[in-house]
């Protein structure tokens, strides 16, 4: 045994996970990289999928390709159901159980209805494909069914739809759809206007993007409300039902009639935070994420480590690390670092995320940039995210054909992905055997 | 009444159904074309999808977007599930029935698997998208089983795959999964080397592509060797099951031990078919697919049209027209005419389909053409498909895409597209909503 590498075993493949892997490359150590996907996720583009502009694999790059050159690293296509801190090994669905010397937890957030579990099926959240294109299928839905529908009621909730939650994702969702009904439909419906869809954004703060400097917040409003979108703070959803939200603004409750309500809000930790907590007593936030100590490891374990989204780290600032792709990169990368350095029998400071600053965009030609020293909003604004966006999409494999699309789109104002998938009609025959096979499934839980 | 413009009503948004819309842009008619997508999907590529080298929506124009400048023209979402050849209108799902003056079918054909259904979960056909990220599953997700197993015979039919059918399809998709073994994923596994997945193409008659010339079959199979295919034919399958297909070559039967087994046989006509039959008696064939007149009419029905894949057109040489896309967008325009022709009075002469060759790809660099007066294979049969398949790409829409993404794989010889989506592992969390939600669904059948 004396021979044998350290082994470091990474659960997750999101931006935390895969840049510890990345940051591992030539390190003397075996790694193993576990996701239940088979592709990195780049999710900051989650919402132009959602919304018809980029194909899934378009911001999906295939995990063993972009870790295809180290030597050192394999990819398992599973999932972590428990965690072993004794023996020192994690248990999968499908596989053996795997050791490690190190582990490194990385699996971010899901969403958090603050209770309300069953609002879900009336607002589905937006974090992984499969929330994409259910999204994409809703709101592409909702225009063809307003042109099918003669009750003008019922024909105004389906051309009625209600964002909830005003951070970046809320309002990137907002303006899209306002540009969809403004721009990509225009011309296309014979009975109906698409352009007289009312996007509603709801944000239960006294202003959008509430983590932004004030200036930038009220830009955004001032955009969105340019584009169409009727941004309501101070407005707390008190119910999601079928076809309708009721919003809690000040004294007064109002009903909003809608057939296509999306859930941008709240987010809570994935179940591993549970399991982690149950196996070795760290301490969860109130949303469940695992509190961290300075070098990202958990209390009384040096051997584990929690990074991204998963992680509360509350050592710097007044408040704990955004879950944002910069701070789960760069804790990636330190991890890499403090990993190394222990093996040589030293130790780093700890970990100290440098904040270059936020970006949310709300449209063509218009974004909203926070760079600390400099504020800005605008086309200048909107360059800089797409420039942003593209540097670090450029990292993985084939983003040359987003930057093609996004030209495209750009010109024509089109949204090409608009396909309906998967339901959308009731006892629509598609023809399509998956849900029945069992033949396919891999064998039963083993461990 | 004698103000209203005569209504035309187009089942089915193939290139049939498209073509016939397209051609009656500036009729003085009233065209209704009703689509259970919203899309037209270009299926002659759907190959490429379900190999990882394109996405969805690359081989996917919005039926909105292409019809987009045609006023006369509105377009439905919805599902035709019945005929009224005496009222003239047809019941949908989702709407009050539609009135029509001419009646234009054009819902193609489905998988058919010679009256053993039971086989369909385990060897999905590819017809529609959705067919397509199945299939694109099955293959990857086969690559992943394989890392993981330890058994050599279990991990042998992980990496054994069968495709039953030598067409076009059959062909292409051995050839698309050959390249994926040997170069797509060279080097991405530590356990396994893909290159040694085994790819049997089954065909029943004694060559691959029996519609075409003898020696592009020939140059079709030896490039598919090359390639690493293994190509059996005169080989009929007796039995799928899970886990094996059995396979009567002459006097043996012999079992194929294989965990992913594509369907690329034979098609049956759509339900539209016996519907059609039921309510006007016209004449079906074997399969299902509706005998037509010279006119493309049916018996008896002369405001009834069938084209495309569900027509049996049996005018014209010693057998039907075969159900490619050539035939379908000949017959549309064909229709529209016809159509407008009848309107003025006249009569047009019996539908003439003109061959202008077929051709099917088999691997990078490599497709047999067969243009009649030529025949080609290699390399520049392999510059005419791709030019070919181009030219059709690009009357629609965003299909520069296409072209960025095929010149991007070229070099890189990458799928980037290979996302397993939908369910990977048994009991896998994708926190995902959308199979519990009525709410979405519009209401109960209302005709």
């Amino acid at each position: 045994m004396s021979q044998q590498k350290p082994r470091v075993v990474i659960v997750g493949g999101g931006f935390a996970g895969l840049y510890t892997a990345k940051a591992l490359k030539n390190a003397p150590v075996e790694v193993t990289l576990i996701d239940k996907r088979n592709f990195h996720l780049f999710q900051p583009l989650l919402y132009q999928v959602a919304t018809g502009a980029l194909s899934p694999a378009d911001i999906s790059s295939p995990l063993r390709l972009v870790l295809r050159g180290h030597r050192n690293t394999r990819v398992f296509l599973d999932e972590v159901v428990d965690i072993d801190p004794i023996a020192k090994q994690v248990s999968l669905i499908d596989h053996e159980p795997i050791e490690y010397d190190t582990l490194v937890i990385a699996t971010g957030v899901s969403h958090h209805y603050f209770g309300n579990d069953h609002w879900k099926p009336h607002a589905p959240g937006l974090k992984t494909i499969e929330d994409a294109l259910e999204t994409r299928r809703r709101i592409f839905l909702a225009f063809e069914e307003a042109e099918k529908e003669t009750d003008p009621e019922k024909r105004k909730a389906w051309l009625t739809f209600v964002i909830v939650g005003g951070g970046p994702t809320g309002v990137e969702l907002a303006g899209a759809i306002a540009e969809i009904a403004h721009t990509a439909l225009k011309g296309e419906f014979q009975r109906i206007d698409p352009s007289e869809a009312k996007i509603i954004l709801l944000e239960g703060l006294d202003r959008v993007l509430p983590p932004y400097d004030p200036s930038l917040s009220a830009k955004a409003e001032e955009s969105l409300t340019r584009l169409g979108v009727t941004v309501q703070t101070k407005s707390i959803v008190t119910n999601i039902e079928e076809g309708r939200v009721s919003v809690r603004q000040g004294e007064n409750t109002n009903q909003i009639e809608t057939r296509t309500v999306l859930w941008a809000a709240g987010v809570k930790a994935s179940k591993m935070g549970r399991i982690l907590s149950d196996r070795t007593g760290v301490e969860l936030d109130r949303v469940g994420r695992v509190m961290v100590e300075p070098d990202l490891s958990i209390a009384g374990y040096r051997d584990i480590f929690v990074i991204g989204d998963l992680a509360n780290f509350s050592h710097q600032g007044d408040k704990p690390l955004p879950g944002v792709a910069p701070v789960a990169m760069q804790e990636g990368e330190y991890l890499a670092k403090a990993i190394v350095s222990r093996l040589n029998g030293g130790s780093i400071e700890p970990f100290q995320y440098i904040d270059r600053g936020s970006l949310a965009v709300i449209g063509q030609n218009s974004a909203v940039v926070d760079l600390k020293f400099l504020k800005l909003s605008g086309l200048l604004a909107w360059f800089i995210w797409i420039w942003a966006h593209i540097y670090y999409l450029i990292e993985f494999d084939n983003k040359l054909v987003v930057m093609v699309q996004w030209g495209w789109n750009y010109f024509t104002r089109g949204r090409g992905a608009r396909l309906i998938t998967g339901e959308s009609l009731p006892n629509m025959d598609l023809d399509f055997p998956s849900k029945s096979i069992e033949s396919l499934k891999p064998p039963a839980v083993k461990v």
